[in-house]
Parts: C-alpha cells; structure tokens; sequence
C-alpha cells in the first residue's frame, strides 16, 4: 500500500562557501538589484562589520539594525519606511533569526496598502510581489534562510506569532561559514542544538515526507559529528563548515514540514524562563527522542542506525552527554522551574504539539519535565 | 580546511501522491489557471487516458501529442502555435522524458518573437515569463520534473542539444505513482536504472555538494530496495511508490549538479546502437561504479557502507546481477558494438565527461568497454 502524500516548495536560491558575505555585489549585478538597505543586527553595526559590507558593497546605501531578539511590528514598519524613503529595489538581511525574520516581514509588507495587524493575524492575504531579499545566517542554527515563517512580535499587546508566508521566502540565501568563526562557544551551542532540534524534529513530525527525511539524517551526521569541534575550537574552519552545512539541510527539512513537540516546549521555556531558544530547545530534546522513540518504534530505530547508535535511548544519552559537555542547563532546578504543572499546561497549548508523532496531554508533559529533577 | 562552493536553486513545487495526475483542475484553481493545453506522449491518446484527463479537467481544453521520442524543435514550434491559438494561460505535460522537455521548450519559447534557433544554440537569453507549466512523469525514471534541462533535436541538421535554463523550470510537479502501475518491465527496469544511474552521477561527479550527496544516498537506498519488485510485480502499490520517489528524490539530487560518465557515454550508446536511454546508462554504469570507485575510494567507499555493500566493487556486482536479472544487455555483443575505437571515440568527446570524477581518455574508454566483451 502506497502511503505518501505530500507538497513542498524551496524557491529560495542558495548560494554557499567562504567569503560568499563579502561578494553581494556580484549577487546584485546578476539579478540587476540597484539599490539595498542593510537589516542587521546592532552587534556588526558596533563591531564595524556592517560599515566594511556597506563599504564593499556599491549598491547598499543605508543600514537598518533597530531590532529586538524578539523583534517588533513596529520595528517591520520603520524598517519599511526607510526602504521606502531609500527607494531601494532590495534588501540584505545579515543575523541570527531575528534579523531575518523582520527583513522577512518588511520586504513582504513594503508594498502593500493594508494595516500591518491584518496580515500579521492573517486576516488579509499579501498581494503584491514583495522586494528581493538576500538573507546572511551568521549562526549555524536557525534554518531561517531557508524558511517561509517570520516570528514577529506584536508591541501592542505582546502576541508572539510565527507567521509562514509564501512570500516570505527570501530570494537568495547566502551562507558563509566564515561568519561563524567567532561566535562564542555558548552561541555556538544554542544555535547548534537548535539546528538538531530542527532535523530530529523534521524527521519525527506527522509532516514528515521521504525527501525531508533523506535530509534531516544528513544534517545530523553532520551535526553529530561537528557540535563538539565547533563549540571548543571556534576557529576549525573544517567543523565550521560542517555545522554552517547542517543547519542549512535542517533547514531544508523542516521548511515544508515545520516542528513538533520539542520546538512547542520551547515557547513557553523562553516565555516564562528566559532561556534562549536553542537552549530551550535544547532542554527538551533528549526526552523527546525517548518519548518519540517509544511512539514510533520502528523509524526511530532506524534513524539510530542510520546515525550509528545501537537504539533511540542511546542517542538521547549521546545528546544528553553533549549538552552537559557544553554547559547546558539539565535540571528545572537549573532553569529555575518550580511550578511544574503551570509548565507542562502552557506546553499542551501549544499548537506544533499537534505535529508530533503522539499528541501528549498535561499530564504527560508533567511527568515528561518531573523526570529533569 | 573548507571544501565546499555552491550554488543551487529548485523552484519547482511538488506535489506527491496516488491520485495527483486527476486532479489537476484543483492546481489551477489554486494558482488562477483558466485554460490549459494538455502535452502528452501519444500513447495516452491512443488508450484513452488523455481523454480521461480532459474530461476531468474542466480549463484544458486541447491535446498536443506530435511528439518523437527525440523531440523537434518542429515539433516545439507546433507545439507554441496550438498554444497561442487556444490563448492558453497553462500548460501540463504528462509522459516520459520526451513531452516534458518539449513542452518546457513551448513554455519558455511561446512569448519570444526570435527565431527557435538562437535560443537552441544560446546566442539569445529568454526574457519573457515562461507560460506555467505543470509537469507529471509517466515513468519513475527521467527526474525531468524537477530539472531546468530541455534535451530537443534540430530537425534541420540532426543536433540533439540538451539546454539548462532557468525558465526551463516546470511551475509545479505533480508525481503520482499510479501512473507507474501499467509501465510494462522493459521501462520499469530501464527508467529504473536511469533514475539510479541520476543518484549514482550526482553523488560521484565533480559538481557534487552535501545536499546533493543526502538526496542522492536517500534515493538510492529507495531505488536498491524496490528496483526488482517493481520489475517482477508491477501492481505492487508500495514499490512503485518507493520508485516514483527514489527518481523524484534522484532527480532533485541531480538537477544542480547534472551527471557525468554514465550518462556521457549513453549518448553516443544511443545515436549508434540505438539502446533507449535508460539502458544506455545502465550498460556503463556497474563499470563507472568501478573506475570511479578506484579514483575517489574515501568517498565511494563511503557510499557503499551507507547502501550496505562492503565494498563498492560489491556495489557494482549487485548493479550488474540486477541488470542481469532484469534481461538488460550486458555485452558488447548484446549491444552490437563491434568497432570499439569508434564508439570510445565518440564517448570520449562528449563535455559531461568532464564532470566525472576523473577524467578518461580514449584509451581507458576502450580499455572500459573492452572488459565488456
């Protein structure tokens, strides 16, 4: 009996390889782009880096970095009003997810006439072409380059809502993995285990598809293999490479599929306890590959074995030993989680919980957190 | 060190699943689609099937089947007038290799007031919007569905051209198995081995790039396992289904990085002794396995531990006993080859060559077919 059924769609051109940050030029000249802002985070606007892209890059002319981690509706508007005033026929995106998913937004948003509110609680649908956006990961982990969902924040009355829109694709993902090299090992961490949250989760959802699953064990042998090494030795340009790989193909898994139940958590983890979001994901991971595992006995163990474990539970205890190599928080007592079942209620609610292989209720999410005394 | 520069780009939406090819009215409507010309090999005319499809789709309102198995430009150019004449907005080709590639030729061509001939021999771009086109593969073999590549013949002077464009790119793939079900075994066997010679060439040529390389191990573990049950039990719903993804997934692999040896010798394999595609590429393809095997042994020998073979001459032994197996020709005398300089001439002129991990000369080509005796 046949059992697939399934679309996808990955528009987004894809360009890769050391120094590809520092050559946007040559993108705009291939695609006729004659005039770009800047969206970056404040941290290359300080660091001078965004100066030296704006020096080598004749066509940019304005920076844009007002961005909060979780950023605003009422930062997409000025981003959109200075592409306006700039006349700017593209945009560069450069940053973690944050920066991203506003540069998502703005370029989407720049030519429509509607109010900001009815798209973002998609109450109307985008209509015009939105202008070219060209996005620059500087972590390897969130996959967003990649991806059709911007996470933005409505400053009025606080609603977070990740929004996944066709024209939110960007036009061109350029990775560099030299942009990696001095991230800090604690980001190098988060943002790793984010991507491995992205492939175990691309592979695990009631979403998944043969072609998702063919490239999400192909990012975690990468992941597997290179976390360690990227996160003690920021400068192995080899392990670099590797991880900068395999948050791209986990971003390429998940893109159609979307998450499940270790992304859920996550939310209310970052809401409540103010853990990033790779150390949020992070947080859950390993018991969701036993939970997960004992749902779906047969394609799990097949994942171990195709990743060279001896069953699921050996590769929780692998993920497990990794996160405490790297200084992961292990414990409610670490993250400061006393209220167990206010926990465990705020995860049931969340709707990507819907996408993973078994449907957990309160209670088992209780006894899931309890076992992290 | 780093290793890897890339490029990649895969607009095409896919749509998989039993059932698709019947509902091509529900695609339209999605997209705004009002009338359409239906492409296809005349084989579907002559059983009845287009028909069928016209029926049930309430905005095609035409057929165009004058299609040889090696399209014409003739033919494209016929194919463009029926276009206009009807006002299509869209076009769906259904069939193997050939209507695909001729109706992404008409789709690409029908809004340019040129002459066919410059934009065949690239003196011209395109630089109107291709016409939408939806494209649903009869075979689980050519990955046409998913590649920007329109291989046509200029009926003029015989050149056989195949052409790599961006606007070559099909709007949509809709890849349903079922369609499979009826193919007899000769043409499951060789698209079979096409589709596995695709994985094979893009995880082996000079062009390959880690997310080619996932694709390409995960269709072939799907073309290993299903490859003989599709042949020997063509109604078995669940390997047909593994093989329409195994060259859907091969086709996705190859379509940046093209192919190599394999699929350089099966032209001249097909011009002079007339072998159809598919077993042209299979009659080189356990000896590439071989000699590229010797010639980047980390690499293949990697790719045989992850398909299961110990080695990847074992590799190449299960090629040759499926082939075996399947009654496809396996010598020179088979094939008719009795002027082996001639025909390793031939191969040894053909520019995929230069894609393979190494690359032959004349002599080694001969050598190569010489052990075919």
């Amino acid at each position: 009996m046949a059992e697939y059924n399934f679309a996808l769609s990955q528009p987004v051109r894809i360009e890769f390889g050391e120094g590809k940050a520092e050559r946007i030029q040559d993108l705009a000249n291939k695609y006729g782009f004659t005039k770009g802002i800047l969206i970056c985070d404040k941290l290359f606007v300080n660091n001078g880096y965004a100066q030296k892209i704006i020096d080598i890059t004749d066509s940019l002319v304005d920076i844009y970095s007002d961005i909060t981690p979780n950023p605003l509706l009422s930062e997409v508007k000025k981003a959109c009003a200075l592409i306006k005033e700039a006349k700017a026929d593209y945009v560069v995106a450069m940053g973690g997810g944050s920066s991203m998913d506003l540069a998502k937004f703005a370029c989407a948003m720049v030519n429509e006439d509607g109010d900001i509110l009815d798209y973002f609680y998609n109450r109307k649908s985008f209509t015009k072409k939105p202008i070219p956006l060209i996005v620059i990961p500087t972590t390897a982990g969130t996959g967003s380059e990649v991806t059709s969902v911007s996470v933005c924040t409505n400053d009025e009355n606080g609603d977070k809502v990740a929004n996944a829109r066709e024209v939110f694709f960007a036009h061109t993902a350029l990775v560099d993995p030299n942009l990696t090299h001095s991230l800090p090992p604690f980001v190098t961490a988060t943002t790793g285990l984010d991507a491995m949250a992205h492939a175990f989760e691309a592979y695990w959802c009631k979403a998944h598809n043969p072609i998702s699953d063919g490239l999400a064990i192909a990012a975690l042998k990468k992941i597997f293999a290179n976390i360690l090494t990227a996160y003690k030795d920021g400068k192995n340009a080899k392990a670099r490479e590797e991880m900068s790989l395999g948050s791209l193909i986990a971003g390429l898994a998940f893109a159609p599929t979307r998450t499940a139940g270790v992304h859920a958590c996550s939310y209310p983890l970052s809401m409540y306890m103010h853990l990033c979001h790779g150390e949020a994901c992070a947080f859950t991971l390993d018991s969701f590959i036993r939970i997960n595992g004992n749902a779906d006995k047969d394609r799990m163990m097949y994942l171990a074995h195709e990743l060279g474990f001896n069953c699921f539970n050996c590769m929780a205890d692998k993920v497990y030993e990794m996160k405490k190599e790297m200084g992961m928080k292990l414990t409610l007592k670490d993250v400061g989680i006393d209220d167990v079942p206010f926990m465990a209620e705020k995860c049931a609610n969340e709707p990507l919980l819907n996408n993973n292989p078994i449907k957990l209720n309160k209670e088992q999410l209780e006894d899931m957190l309890n076992k992290l005394k």
